[in-house]
Order: C-alpha cells, then structure tokens, then sequence
C-alpha cells in the first residue's frame, strides 16, 4: 500500500479508496444516546493506551500464575497495588481456598521404537495436563494405541489393554470459529485419562488443543472419576503428527513417557476487587472482569492476562474522563478459573448485605480485536443492550448476539444476573492458549485497547441505564 | 480459558456461553442464493490453507522485491510458474517498463552534538525513502529543525535555511483505523523533502510511518516536483522520539546522515495473469489481485505478498470445488504498485479486443481478518453487491461500504469499471508496513485464508452473476 497520489494528487484519495473509514464516511447526524461519550472513551483509551504497558508489567513483573502458586501470590498483591495506585474505590481482596497442583521437574516422552528396534529414542515435546498424577519414577514404557475419538477406542476392546492411549483428532480446521473447533476436539483432554482408563489403558496423550502446527504442547485442565487414575499428558502439534506417521510405520512401537506432577493440599488466595462507586445506586453493582490466574505455561498473557487487563483499563479510562455513572462499576479479577472456578463460586456465595449484582460482563477470550458481546439472561436484557450496537460500530464491536458469560461469572448467571462475554476475532487465540507461546509480544497494543474500551462503554451505560426495560 | 464443565458436566456448554458461535446459533432456514457455495468456499480453504504456504514460498524463496531488482524479476517468475502449476488457464505475462530506484549499501545517521560536544556520536536507526537522491559522498551534517507540519515549517521562515528538516508528527493514536491515521501523517514522507527544499533545508529526516513504538525504520514513497532534489530518510519511531528529546536539551546539536540510493535507468518487467475462463461469457472478465512488487525491506509479507496470494488462492480453491462460473476471473499480479502504478496502467490500457471488465477486486491492506469490502462505482452496483452481505457474515466480512478500490485497479475505475477493495482489521498493519518487520511469522495462517475466500465468494458470485440491476 502507497501513497503516491498523495504526493502527486495533493490529497488522500487513494486513502479512501482502500480504507474503511467506519466513522468518517456517514454524514453528520444528531449524536444518539452516549455516542459522545462512546467516542470519548474509545479516543481516550487509544490515546494513553495504558492497556498494553499494565499487561506487561503483570506479564514480564508476575509472570505466569497458577492457582496456589508463588505468581499466583504475586498477582495478587500485584492487582490490588495496581488498582490502589490507579485511585480505584473499595480495593480489597475477598480471600477463597484454591487447589494447588504442581507440574514438578520432569515431563518427557521418547518414542523408543519396538521390541527388537536400534534406533535412538525419538524425543516428543509433552506437558503434563493439569491435575495429572505423575507416572511412576522410572516412567511408563508402552506400546501406544491411536485413537480419534471415544467410540474408537471402546470398539478397540483388548487392544487398549496395558497401552498408552493416544487421542489424535485435530481441532476440525474447516469451523470458523476457533471456540467452536475447540469444542470438537477438547473432550480428549478433559476426559481422555478418565476413558483410557477406563479401557485398561495406563496412560493418555493427547495432541494439543490448538491451531497452530508448530513444537509446543498445550496444558489445559483434566477431570479423574471414580475409576482407577492414570496419568495424562498433551504433547505439540508436530509431536502428534510424527507419533502417527511412526505408528503407521510401526505399529509395535514403544513409547517412554514420565511426569513428575502432583496436586497439593488448598491454600488460601483470593478474589482482587476495586470500583468506581455509583452516584446514585451504589448498591446496584455492574461487576467487570477476567481471571487473574493462569496455566504455568508462557505468562498467561491473551489468558487471561488481557482480560483483566480489560476490566482495569476499562475503570482507569472511566477515571481519567471523570465519568461516574449512577452505579457501581466493580472489576473483580477472578482467581482459579483454570482449575476450579473457586474464585467465581466465592464471589456469588459471598454475602453481600443489600447488595444488587444488575449485570456481570467478562472477558476471557483474549487481546484480540473486539467483535462485539454475547449476551446471557432474559430476552428483554438482550434486546436492550442490542439497541446499543451503534455505540460499538465504530470500533467494529458491534455484533451483540443473544447467549453469552463466562466461566467465573457463570455463578452469578445462575442466580439470575443477566451475564455478558466479551468476543474477539478468534482466529489466533488457539496458537497460544495454555502454552509456552501466550506471552505479551504475541499482544497488539491497539487490539487490546479496543478490547478494554468496549468493556468500558458496556459497563458505563449498564451502570449508566440499568437493565430494566426502557420505559 | 477452560473447560471443566465440558468434563463435570459432560457438554460444550461454557463454550457455548463464551462463543461467538456466528454460524451455528441461528436457526435452519432455507439457504439464500449462493450460499452453500460461499460455505464450500470457506470450508475447502480453510481445510486446505494453502493460502500460507503459498505466501511462504513468496516470502522465503523471493523476498521482497521492489520494482526493476532482481527480486522482482524472480517474482515474476514465481508468479507464473505457481499459477501454470495450480492448473490456471491462459497464464502469462504483460510487459511493461518500470523504474528502478536502488537502495545503496549505505544508509546511515547519527546525533553528533553541537559545535563544542564532546559526547561520543549517538547513532539513529534509517533507512532512505523510496525515490530519493543521495547525499553527497561524505554526507550532510547540519543542525536540525524540528516540525510537526509544513504550516510550522513555512512559520520558521529562515531558521529553516541550512538545516535538516525533521518532520516528527506522530500518526493520531485516537483515530480508530490505521489507514486514516496513516493519511493524517504520510503527507510528512510523500511532500517532505519538496518541503524542506522550498525553505532552504538540506534534507528531510521524516518520523517512519508506523503505528509501533520500536527501532525499525520504514520505508515509502517520496516525491519530487522542479525544486532542487534534497534527499529524504525515515527514521525509526524510537530514533524520532530520541531526537526530539536530545533537541530539547541541546536544540543546536548537528545530525550527520549518509544515503547511497539511486535512481537508475527503466528496466522491463511484468504483470503476471492467470484464469478461470467463463463457461457462457468468457470475454467478460472480473479482475482480482494484488501487487507483486513491494519495498525493499522484510519480505513484502503483508505488503503484498498477501494480496497476490488472496487472488492465487481464490482462484485455487474455486478450482478445487470445480467451480467455473459464467463470466471469467483472472488472477492479475499487478507490477509497480509502490513507485509508479506501471503495472495498474498498463493492464487498462492495454488492447483488449471484445473484453468487458464487468468489476475489479485487489486486495492491499494486509494478511488480516476480514472485515467486509468497499464498493467503488455506480450506486446501483454497490445497491446489488451490498445484497450478498449475507454471504460473508459467517467469516464476518459482511460490511459492505460504498467507496473502495485499490491503486493497481484505480485505472480501470477511471474507465468506469466497478472496483472493489477488500477491507482487514487495521489494527497490526502499520505496525510492519514497509518495513523489515513485514516478514511472514506476522501472518496467521487462518486469518489469510480467510481473506481468500471472502476474496473466491465475491468474485465468484460477481462472475456469475454479472453487476447488471437484478431484474
């Protein structure tokens, strides 16, 4: 893309040809309700684009932050002086127990061939999923059954039998939507160990849940039942990919796999709150957020590093234009999303004496460009916050669609409180989520801003209006 | 981002309350015309996603390849052997003459201090813009007046006289579309050196284009008209907030800078065409591309590398689904686009006998998620266009705006032929545009293929449908 009819046309003809100038091209109209201050907090947050410089001092400062870890301490204490410093309301911290699981020094795996087989070991780059129990010391050394699905492996019968179980479908690449292709392809993780298991297995691997082929396995949370516990781990895209041409090759193959992982007694963490008070309803809360903590992988910068990040710019631009709406805006970093939800459950069960929750927005999908919300609750929230859409166009944040949350304010959904989720363009989410990968270069300063603007408009005007039907 | 309800509760239900499930959440109704041939379209790219590969194979075996080098030559080739391997019809080359401007291998600056500084030389990262003259051989060291617009600079009068004009207006962070951000400030890049010669300065020393904050210059295009030739350089942002710093402290500190560019004699290259050929209207054609020329600096990923590869890829997996449609698509890798619109002159002027151009589609914004089109032309055909929204709204690319093209197909508008101009997130462009950060690992494999297929569904439906008025 050039310019050179700028130099030689003297304008920026060219400039409007290609580009979309969502907000230059219509003509001057009457300014509808909150479009002013929309823009503002859009020009606003763009201007200081604080978003990006808080996202990676929590980054680069904490680091990434499991429940019950070290960094998980750190983030909080690091949210609560942030928001302290920022000159937000009421910071406090609302103490839960967690689960702490730790992945432990060694997670390895090695195709070492067959019976008779003199080739070096084949080396896979694994991680334990978490909750895993670790393998015995010297590690589990067997042969491997491939599978893409359940049915698969129950029609395999015996042949499970004494076998590492490896489940192998890929995410469908043809849908759209990441979230969606996720969802095809996810049971494997969260229930693999508890079917290999179940099969006779004494192991489950799993190819990583994620759209990018490259060397890096994904963490991610697995589930055990009342059947006997075997241990389970993700291994890369790449990984997969070789394991199964070997496995053609030689279906006797061995492979050696050992981790060192194991889950410890609770300790205490805690919810981060802070707010801007409402003028006239204080009591009548708006509450905005995302999980403070994250897998032990990369920093937990697009998960959820960013969606907190959100919620807090989102309250410093609100600051920094003056704007109090009629209630409180409370942002709430949530702890223990990744693997346990304590920190969402807490925060509903907590009694909160004459308190009103009238909306709960998270955002949990990313830093990536806003798309728009997805809107839980009653059909009459729906259609009132979807007569907001123009306030979003500008920022191509416009599509509200009906059904939507989040994992940590789903608690309050099922005490009623109409729940909204934050949705971004999801085509990369997948290449970083839960792994080494999701660190803060991977985090356009621009796209995150939006992301916190658009959190800040939805919370002002449900603050601002309420979500009662308009009169 | 988790999923322990998909393992306690047995369902993608958290997935489903967090998703954007765009296609999938509206209820079965017959299928609009063309619409299973748009899901087809986007289903068989994104399962194949060759789109990447492709731009890979541009990107590393070619590199950048800036009009009249050898890069451009090897491009060319490229282009065409690529296009005869994929099975495209009546693929060839149109020659035309382009210009040949050189880098040089020296392109340097530094801070060397005022007349009694003692500092040691503070180094600043540049890079000469496209089309200027050198420096003399050993350099130009002179103060530096630093301004913000030519208003300020024609304001100086004859502080201006001797020095280097250094233009530092940043791009406006509180406009929401890059590319308008870019014409608020390119006018610096484009008319600078013009500029700064008419006040009596040396040279121009121009902020880089770019919406980061690093150490990388960018490089574009400058012009010049019958004042004297003064040469012109980009430097990085980083190095204009460096200088503007050190100006404060010592506003007589002289800058020393070196370029070795050159602009040599016309050198014959090539657009390069390949088809699907009508099957009822062969001589009515829908033009799609990009521009295969690009500065000479990274790889010309973005820039336009993925514009040339949304057409090829298009082409390709309508050929895939055995897709021909009435009238003809040509696939047209457009020369010259960054110095000199050769390429984009040449083919409309080129004799056509029996020809019609029925509408012209390039793509020039990026490898991004798309967004929708701009519609140049006659408002009934933007009317008939606007109508197939509904055919993009699952890849969300349904923004269909009236005014939009692109430079290479600038002339066939001129001629009167609709032109269409795919519109991306804008986010991340300028962040790499005409720079050495503009390299294929800032491309997602995903969000490129995507811009292929809205790029297959419109020009498929245009060559089948025609732009006469719906009767």
């Amino acid at each position: 893309m050039r310019s050179s009819r700028i130099g030689l046309m003297g304008g920026i003809l060219s400039l409007i040809l290609t580009a979309p100038l969502r907000a230059q091209d219509s003509k001057p109209a009457p300014p509808r309700p909150h479009e002013e201050t929309a823009r503002r907090i859009v020009a606003t947050g763009l201007k200081s684009c604080q978003a990006h410089s808080l996202l990676t001092k929590l980054c680069t400062e904490v680091g990434h932050r499991l429940s019950g870890s070290a960094g998980a301490e750190k983030a909080v204490a690091w949210s609560k002086a942030t928001m302290t410093e920022l000159g937000f309301e009421n910071v406090h911290l609302e103490p839960i127990m967690v689960p702490r699981w730790v992945r432990g020094p060694v997670e390895e795996a090695a195709v070492v061939g067959s019976e008779n087989s003199t080739s070096a070991p084949i080396p896979l780059k694994i991680c334990a999923l978490g909750g895993s129990i670790a393998t015995p010391d010297d590690g589990i050394t067997a042969e491997v059954l491939e599978v893409r699905s359940f049915p698969e492996l129950h029609a395999a019968g015996e042949k499970a039998k004494g076998k590492i179980i490896f489940f192998s479908r890929p995410f469908d690449p043809s849908v759209i939507n990441t979230f969606a292709a996720y969802g095809g392809a996810v049971d494997q993780r969260a229930n693999g160990a508890v079917e290999a298991s179940k099969a006779g297995g004494l192991a489950a691997l799993v190819r990583s849940m994620s759209t990018a082929l490259d060397d890096v396995p994904h963490t991610g949370a697995m589930y055990y039942t009342d059947v006997a516990k075997v241990p389970a781990a993700a291994v890369s895209t790449i990984g997969a990919n070789r394991l199964s041409e070997l496995l053609k090759k030689d279906p006797k193959l061995k492979l050696r796999m050992k981790l060192t992982c194991a889950t410890l007694s609770d300790v205490e963490s805690a919810n981060v709150v802070g707010e801007i008070v409402g003028s006239e309803k204080p009591k009548e809360i708006v509450v905005i957020g995302g999980h403070l903590d994250s897998w032990d992988k990369g920093q937990g910068a697009h998960d959820d590093g960013s969606g907190c990040i959100h919620a807090i710019e989102a309250l410093r631009i609100l600051k920094e234009l003056g704007l109090r709406p009629k209630r409180t805006i409370r942002a709430v970093m949530f702890m223990n999303e990744e693997n346990g939800l304590r920190g969402g459950q807490g925060y509903a069960e907590r009694s909160r004496p004459g308190e009103t929750h009238i909306a709960a927005i998270e955002s949990d999908a990313g830093g990536f460009s806003p798309r728009g919300f997805g809107v839980g609750g009653n059909p009459a929230v729906f259609a009132k916050i979807a007569r907001w859409a123009y306030l979003f166009e500008p920022i191509g944040a416009d599509q509200i669609r009906p059904g939507g949350g989040g994992g940590d304010i789903s608690p309050l959904g099922s005490k009623g409180v109409p729940t909204l989720g934050v949705n971004f363009d999801t085509q990369r989410y997948f290449d970083y989520h839960h792994s080494d990968n999701d660190t803060i270069d991977k985090v356009n300063p621009r796209e995150l801003e939006l992301g916190a603007a658009a959190m800040a408009i939805m919370a002002y005007i449900l603050a601002e209006e309420g979500v009662s039907p308009s009169p």
